[in-house]
């Protein structure tokens, strides 16, 4: 019953993409990453995602995460959908949908999982969601992958659920964050915001550890586990 | 690899709770369902994710979506966390937290997983997150059962994560609203947004199902799918 757990090794793979054969730990290198599925190209709610991703891109690279996006589709149909037809100078429906002269070309490749060869080895697949022929196509996956390739997040939203990117970067900075220090983030965090002390280290220990001090909610249990600090 | 799908039927099982011994699906009976796992009894992320899901059960309800919790930790643990302890007349720690005089129980169950059956079956483990036996933690998952016992969506947070527990309404409310109506909520949709015509449908269709007008967006390909209606 489980599949890609937290902590397990992301699997490499080689696939075709916009960019040409890619093999998904070279390509991340030592960077974070997010891997995100899509169920269909020159459909609806995949634009309005994919062109945020797009316009979101450099908040991504800011964060040094590779952003990598993935459907059943060719390449030729990913292209068709979001490059810049250089010869008439006229922008694919992507880029048209998001209006900004800024952004010339998609940011991120696009995989072709034509023989859904990675739609089923990783779960993507939305049984809700087929093609004329009845096959099912790929959820709205996210996978996100830290520098050691191991996945360190996951989400599954259904076809007609398009995803939050506003979330998906606020938990990147929160496993980022968490990844350096020795903090965690409460329900709804954002970044700016206090953040919990982790359980195993000692009051001492924290308060060397965060200089900006620690502040301790008194609970009727007498456990003084609720300790705050400033994000440091 | 793939662990449970969208679509799959959310496995039965019976397990002891904070209300006695539960039968999933029995507990669901015709209503939404959301199970969300935390790593640990009195540790402090789950204490604030667990607060704040109690102040919006209200939420959950009139969504007619119920609400329940799971870690590994033991009945009399849930219970010494979250009760109102009668005698004395004094709240423990979550209700303390969250400092809400209307708010005298836990207004959902937690799942005692003492022996990590659920756990492992269903692919919470965090292996970064380990109690002093060096066994690991629950993440911090959730799934989203429809009334059909259908698996709707999933997310799996590690334990350093807290959740957004407004993008879990947000995620419902779509949800409930495309499994209705004909339609797909764009990226980072929020109720009483505009929402999009499912490619499916012919213009024919979409202008009769939805009267309060169909605005379709010219885009390069020259294809008519990116077509937005009011919220039906």
């Amino acid at each position: 019953m489980p599949g890609l757990l937290l902590g397990d090794v992301f699997p490499d793979f080689e696939a075709d993409s916009t960019v040409g054969r890619i093999s998904l730990h070279a390509f991340l290198g030592n960077s974070w990453g997010i891997l995100f599925s899509h169920p269909r190209d020159y459909t609806p709610v995949c634009t309005t995602e994919l062109g945020r991703a797009a316009k979101l891109s450099a908040e991504f690279s800011k964060r040094d995460v590779k952003m990598i996006a993935l459907s059943l589709d060719s390449v030729e149909d990913h292209l068709g959908w979001s490059k810049l037809f250089q010869a008439t100078n006229h922008k694919a429906d992507i880029l048209a949908y998001n209006n900004d002269s800024s952004c010339n070309a998609l940011p991120f490749p696009i995989i072709a999982d034509n023989k859904r060869e990675l739609a089923v080895k990783l779960g993507m697949l939305d049984p809700d969601e087929r093609d004329k022929d009845g096959m099912p196509l790929t959820a709205r996956c996210v996978f996100v992958i830290g520098p050691d390739k191991r996945l360190k997040l996951s989400i599954l939203y259904p076809a007609t659920t398009g995803r939050n990117f506003d979330e998906l970067l606020r938990v990147i900075d929160s496993l980022q964050l968490t990844a350096q220090k020795r903090v965690a983030t409460p329900v709804d965090w954002k970044p700016g915001d206090n953040v919990m002390v982790v359980p195993n280290l000692s009051d001492d220990e924290a308060a060397s550890l965060f200089p900006s001090g620690v502040t301790t909610k008194d609970l009727p249990s007498g456990k003084k586990y609720l300790r705050y600090t400033p994000q440091p």
